[in-house]
């Protein structure tokens, strides 16, 4: 193991992390809420201060970077990120318990947006700011803004394409751009400019720029965590469909802007996941609507509520507009549905992937057809190109690996005694990112009832999610702590 | 398609059909609840009558017998059977819905045991006495019937291994003996010798012969009727206990006891499948036991009740000695769990079963050491052999399209209006063939709230899941009914 490398990597990311939480700091100083100023000072000077040791005992670090390492990085990364950017909540006395502090803040790195306060709005516009910050930051991935900005990989592009692969979302979707670091760079003005664009149209709503600010990340990042008590409910219609089509957007594959700004819009329109992906959103607004007649006031307001909750859903933001936990059962059953199926690999979405379904699907059919006539050889094709065996392997496997951490997860919730429905909704939301699920874990309701050790599940679970369970999972197999 | 050897195969399974019925055309003579004899004289004669009339049309059958055909002929075989079987309930006017009838005895033959009957002892004893006869019958499949008892397939070997690879349950577990009939004949016998040994315990706890052999019956096909509105519940802890132990009898593959039989006990002992299952079974009594601690008057009926709700779910029976969805959520987490996974391979039991379980987690695990050292080469072994690539691969996708159906089958059944609880744990109930859930479908209740869509949509689930999915799927797949 390469410990150098990996403290010298640690050194770089709490660094970002200390200069990124400035922004904060000076909103508190702004608004002069001192307890919050003092937070963010203390919390700026120590996580700056074990950056600098960091990189001084590691500025020697040898080359030689493998997998293990990579994914190991990763994983451990996010989680030292995530004890160190908790502390001005708990440190401030805004959130008193050091595990809820935690949970709040790796809920925003992993763009999951659950959270364990009853009410947002006591927090000071300070911590808003950085809890909703997070989500853009977790959104694309934390190492990706290092790879794009930062030349620490130079003449070590093994370790480079093993972080990228670590942290981007989905199954490989093969090379936009030649050279990692381009590609990096490349995704993030993406995500930049849509972010901005996102950002103006709330601002055309009459939204403040503070929250129009906080919507927005919470938006890019796929995140959901609200500046209102009520979540996007008392924002007006118009503030609601912006939101809705954005967080649509942001759940689609990057490179499919990517390919729109080169003008190949038929590659784009023939992409057989974003057609799946807006095949399930607009039939399952259709199903939810003509479920919910009469239930509001119009037909519009009706289609609007459910396009809103299925694009919150489906790309794993967990905005609301209402408490979708009153609909009924048949509506609810399609939000779940979606919950567990999650955006398009490559966007800052969560979930299953529904590259990975469809690749589930196609080889259920060849399975079926093989059953009839066994002798016919078949190749699977996504977007014209034959897919690889190996791919159809690893995604069946990480089938398994995923139904087997949520059961599992369901089971130690189980412990502190809420119902099947909370449990289930609970540990989807958290392992899926999406942040709000059912019943006392619903939009109008908080994650603060469980059990230390629940939410510590539940954080595991977001962080699994998030970095698509390998980086978290490789940490507790005792082989990655073995010497060669 | 070879429709004459299909209709000479509907003509054999009719007309057995019509024999093994004359039991209860008995017994309700002898009770002489004369609407009752009607009924059954009626289905008997119309049974008989199409039996013949298919056999008469089909006497000269040409040879010729694919996948394609044996699947098909499954699929239909079972759904002609629950056809015919269902008319004495409905017939005497015992259950006066036709949908309802036809759920029951589909749920019979299925071994699943999931009930629309409010009170099971508003029958009388010779339809109470079909309905659990139904269960045995289903627990070994009826197919493997025939080809113990008659040689319908003489001369077409093709026919007959596919029947009993259709049929039969779990992938496929190695020949026992060289020739198919002879299988089916041996483990018939072992069947038939361990339903006895079953009835005989029943009987020295003092239970009269009709209920020890209507428990028996439920008890071997791991089904789950029961002749008392209570389930189990009145029985002495004798009787539980034997029950209890039955079942976890029944979940084993039937191969173990052939090699017991053959005195290679060695080799039983070391069967992964069988550890995993027992692991399974001693683990979930253990923490439900102590979840459970201080509910029962004494620790011993503590361990009893637990010990017997798990080996009624996990076998996928569906007896219960108490309502446990009255349980703590923990202990219904882990029993929800076992009713997923089920039995093991190749026993009358149903679910995913223990040994896809096994594979998952083997291919798991070197999926993940794949990541960590890609160049190295891994088989995945079992029992010492080398499983086959293509059965990991097949089990992959079979765990797809079970997740697959057993989602769109929720969606569809929630439009009634139920609780996710209720809905999710009613097709994990009828898809497992288990028969009790949780909440509106928990063992102190039934099925019958349901619409007729629903309960379709169950008896579906129901046929698919004893069936092991494809030949159910076969008949909605539009390539099964095109010329060749």
């Amino acid at each position: 193991m390469n410990y150098k490398m990996i403290a010298r990597f640690f050194a770089f990311i709490l660094g970002i992390e200390a200069i990124l939480m400035l922004q904060s700091l000076g909103i508190s100083i702004y608004d002069g809420t001192s307890r919050t100023t003092w937070a963010f000072v203390i919390t700026v000077v120590a996580t700056g201060a074990v950056a600098a040791l960091m990189g001084f005992f590691s500025r020697r670090a040898e080359k030689g970077f493998y997998v293990r390492e990579g994914l190991l990085c990763v994983g451990m990364g996010w989680i030292l990120m995530s004890l160190f950017g908790c502390l001005p909540f708990w440190i401030s006395g805004e959130i008193p318990a050091f595990v809820d502090a935690l949970f709040e803040i790796v809920s925003g790195f992993t763009t999951t947006g659950a959270s364990i306060l009853a009410n947002s709005e006591t927090l000071t516009r300070a911590s808003l700011y950085w809890r909703s910050f997070s989500h853009w930051l977790g959104g694309m991935g934390v190492l990706v803004f290092l790879l794009a900005v930062i030349p620490i990989s130079r003449g070590n592009e093994g370790f480079t394409i093993h972080l990228m692969r670590a942290e981007s979302t989905g199954p490989s979707v093969g090379k936009l751009v030649p050279k990692m670091r381009q590609t990096a760079a490349v995704l993030y003005i993406v995500y930049v400019v849509m972010t901005v664009i996102n950002v103006i149209f709330l601002l055309l709503g009459n939204m403040d720029l503070f929250e129009a600010l906080c919507t927005a990340f919470g938006t890019a990042g796929t995140g959901g965590f609200g500046v209102k008590a009520d979540s996007m409910g008392s924002y007006s219609p118009y503030i609601q469909t912006v939101t809705a089509v954005f967080m649509l957007l942001f759940g689609i594959n990057f490179s499919c802007f990517y390919l729109l700004l080169l003008r190949q819009v038929k590659s784009v329109l023939k992409d057989e996941e974003l057609r799946l992906y807006l095949g399930l959103v607009i039939g399952a607004t259709l199903l939810i609507t003509l479920n919910l007649l009469g239930t509001f006031a119009s037909v519009g307001e009706t289609i609007l509520h459910a396009f809103f909750q299925v694009s919150s859903l489906i790309t794993t933001t967990g905005f609301s507009t209402v408490n979708y936990d009153l609909w009924p059962s048949f509506s609810k059953a399609i939000l779940l549905i979606l919950m567990m199926i999650g955006s398009c690999a490559g966007s800052t979405g969560g979930g299953f992937k529904c590259i990975r379904l469809l690749l589930l699907f196609k080889n259920m059919r060849r399975n079926l057809s093989q059953i009839i006539r066994p002798r016919r050889v078949r190749v699977i094709t996504v977007n014209g190109k034959t897919v690889d065996e190996s791919l159809i392997a690893t995604t069946n496997s990480y089938f398994s690996i995923y139904m087997v951490i949520l059961l599992l997860s369901f089971v130690v919730v189980s412990l502190d005694g809420f119902s099947i429905a909370t449990n289930f909704s609970a540990v989807i939301a958290c392992f899926n990112n999406i942040g709000p699920g059912f019943e006392a874990v619903g939009p109008a309701c908080n994650f603060s009832a469980y059990s230390v050790l629940s939410k510590l599940v539940l954080i595991l679970d977001m962080l699994a999610g998030r970095l698509e369970i390998y980086p978290i999972l490789i940490l507790f197999n005792y082989r990655t702590w073995k010497k060669r």
